[in-house]
């Protein structure tokens, strides 16, 4: 099995909504289709879709909430993060951590998204970004 | 706001546990520092940390259970579809949905990593990979 992850899809309560929500963020759909919203990020893919069809689909039980994953998304700088935070505010997130400097050094904030789907944004200068956006862990 | 997701945090139980599970599917850890294990993957990176931990750094209240995200391992053939989930089956992993046709012309699982963390395995030719396993929408 090769490291990599195709597709992160978040179960949503209303996709049309939830569409609007990272459109606002700057996101351009590429693809809506059968009530789901497909948007390229960097080599993934993130899914918008139905949180019943979702669990129905992954074969899991629902009792709703916060399931055990964050999503990060890193930039360049720590006044990025305040930008990038602040527009989500607009956008109607809620931000749970207002940004702040972090123990690994670095500088994030973080927002749930209208699902409560947890979104990192983080300056982390221990992890580069590379010019296409992609991260990389440091090499020993 | 770039379109890309830069890390994926499991959130789990044990992570020595959850560090055996992942290479006991071929991953190999890339950093492994704090109790936090880190993995390349592709231009991402997939994270794991304890939980509780992981809650309170993002805000939010955990109940336990699922969450609302799936993420997908897409693979090159059918054949490789069957070939991971038995091997996550092999390495304790609960197979949810068995290999099978998909109502879009693909053919995928589903299996349960020790934490309940759904990961949907499927080999879908309308989304093609690229040689490095990048994923690709289609263009219009």
């Amino acid at each position: 099995m090769d490291q990599r992850v195709s597709l992160i899809t978040l179960g949503v309560a209303d996709v049309a909504r939830s569409r609007r929500f990272y459109e606002a963020l700057g996101w351009l759909v590429g693809l809506d289709i059968e009530e789901t919203v497909f948007f390229q990020a960097g080599g993934s893919i993130v899914t918008l879709w139905g949180r019943e069809a979702l669990a129905a689909d992954s074969g899991v039980e629902d009792a709703g909430g916060w399931g055990g994953i964050t999503l990060a998304h890193n930039v360049r700088s720590p006044s990025e993060v305040d930008d990038v935070i602040e527009l989500a505010r607009a956008a109607g997130a809620r931000v749970v951590r207002a940004p702040a400097s972090t123990f690994y050094g670095g500088y994030a904030g973080v927002f749930l998204d209208p699902d409560g789907h947890a979104w990192e944004i983080a300056h982390n200068p221990g992890f580069p970004l590379a010019d296409d956006g992609s991260i990389a862990l440091p090499r020993d």
